[in-house]
């Protein structure tokens, strides 16, 4: 069944080389009081702090600034945020760097609207509804959340290690939606193909050639594509490895793609059987070009064996939870609190002790 | 070189099997008085109409109504509803119908702003900008041009056998883009690729079983997405089958999409060489699943053969200009009307007498 579904993703990108020169006149729409959130130093080492404030100054704009956005960003930031929006009268967020400080900002431009404590919006006892927000502009630097076009954002609170939000990772935000035995348009499925052979193709070669735009620019148009909503279609939004994930990166001090990684092949691994093979056989021969004549079995097999060999061999990505510190201390926790919500319903039902079969199966190679 | 590019379409979509429920809400958005357009009989046949006049009634809505609009929307009736606009001081316009009705309806919702002639938007020797609408919400019955997701419009002028615009067909749209030896996004390649299987799985599908709704939702979404300006990324536009096909149905009576069946094999074939034959293979092995370990010529003519038995045998579309009333009369004018904006600088570059050669190609199967 085809569920029903609204399209409706009024972004307005401007993509490619040279096009900062927009940046003053996009603002300008909005007001002209500019907070600038950003992480660490690195948009300073490549120019582009420098760059910003010249465009600024230059349309006549106001620009203050928030540094230090966490990888993991914390609440504690965008309440620092939402009190400079309204200390300082701001009229529009322009956000510089990855999906932790846009998804960051998205709860600053939010907070600044109302009077109450922005964790609020997040909190699961409360999940008090975002009703207004001030506009945002945001200069991405890396391609991987596609917060850029999306309206998500995860926000650590370190006092009660949660982490909320349901964001990052091209390839797994593709694999969540597309492994799941909810029918839907063949079209997105296509769609979806396409984006991850993009990913497969490019990621190495940007890794071996950082300057290679043609590389660079498949994988930040792809990233956003993956979690703009549009590849969803009609499907329930029933993801799987993400709330999984979660928990291990607010428990630990991993980042939330390696996490990903790791526990995606032993997700796939563990929900193969007969009533879910054949979208592994579309997988392996879509996209990585398996020999469609073989056993359905064998080739969802080979398909794990490839996406393995890419994560942990190509991409050099770690394998196992000892390598980034992970033990069983906090199986039981993390998976009592990943099911928190309820039995997982994606590709295949998980409840609690499957997660923790799951964190098991991530302890060895 | 892949160039740089804005994607800004703000364009919301109900997509699904009940969503006619927000028609009254979508139009209220934009004030009371609903002009309403569309073609013949079909709407009323098909109970559209009179839920149309009921969603609007329920909203309290005043609803007028301009119907008769031709297959391919004629100046006159754009200028009539530009007319009626005005008159009834409209708020928004109901386009109901496919591509014809859609485009016809956007040139009067620009028409109604100015006070000159409509057709002052479309003639080549003026092409006055458009800088102002009205709102158009329109309810989209066939899967074919787009119109519902872009800016274009299609309008003719029988008095000059003039044909203006853009657009049409769902593959073909996608042709004129893939075809290219532009370098762009290899994503968006994917993407068109997701597009072309779509239209070859589900359009025989949809012949056979008019109702079958997989089928028909991947078409219509798929249609959409072939023209909305996504797939052409920072590609040039410069196409090649369309501005051919323009004349032939500016001078006989056949729909566009017809006249572009036609052309595009004979088009394939005669841009088939050396320096095309990659985009060929690409286009073979990936939509057609041909060897890739064969001749690259031999991939290219299979992909060729391939289209064409789908068009001509599949489809049952008729194969020769014979067939459908074309003979040589017209081929020298028709010929220099599409290059009259200079070369056709596609896929491979086209004057007039490479136009003439391929409308010859068109006379035998």
């Amino acid at each position: 069944m085809i569920n029903d579904f609204i399209y409706d993703i009024p972004v307005r990108i401007y993509f490619g080389r040279d096009q900062l020169k927009h940046l003053g006149a996009e603002l300008k729409k909005y007001g002209t009081r500019v907070l600038m959130t950003y992480g660490g130093g690195s948009i300073k080492k490549m120019g582009l702090y420098d760059r910003v404030v010249k465009e600024t100054k230059e349309a006549g704009l106001e620009l203050f600034e928030l540094s230090g956005i966490e990888p993991n960003p914390r609440i504690d930031s965008v309440r620092k945020g939402a009190k400079m929006c309204k200390e300082h009268h701001i009229d529009v967020l322009l956000a510089v760097g990855g999906g932790s400080t846009i998804d960051a900002t998205k709860i600053m431009a939010a907070g600044a609207c109302v009077d109450h404590d922005p964790w609020d919006f997040l909190d699961l006892s409360k999940r008090v509804p975002i009703e207004r927000a001030l506009p945002i502009v945001s200069i991405l630097t890396l391609s991987a959340t596609g917060s850029e076009m999306d309206t998500a954002a995860v926000i650590s609170n370190p006092e009660t290690n949660d982490k909320i939000g349901r964001l990052d990772d091209i390839l797994s935000h593709l694999f969540e939606v597309y492994f799941n035995m909810d029918q839907d348009l063949y079209m997105l499925d296509c769609f979806m193909e396409g984006l991850m052979k993009t990913v497969i193709r490019y990621t190495p070669i940007a890794m071996r050639e950082p300057d290679n735009y043609e590389a660079r620019a498949n994988l930040m148009w792809a990233s956003s594509w993956a979690i703009n909503g549009f590849v969803n279609g009609g499907k329930r939004k029933a993801w799987s490895c993400h709330p999984m994930e979660h928990e291990l990166s607010a428990f630990y001090d991993i980042t939330h793609g390696l996490g990903l990684a790791i526990l995606t092949p032993r997700w796939m691994e563990y929900c193969l059987d007969e009533t879910t093979v054949s979208k592994y056989v579309q997988f392996g021969t879509n996209v990585f070009g398996i020999d469609p004549t073989l056993p359905p079995m064998d080739i969802a097999r080979q398909a794990i064996d490839k996406l393995s060999d890419f994560l942990f061999n190509t991409l050099q990505l770690k394998r196992t939870f000892p390598e980034v510190g992970i033990d069983r201390t906090h199986f039981g926790v993390m998976a009592k609190k990943a099911v928190s919500g309820g039995t997982l319903p994606g590709f295949k039902p998980l409840q609690q002790a499957d997660v923790e079969r799951i964190f098991e199966m991530c302890m060895t190679a």
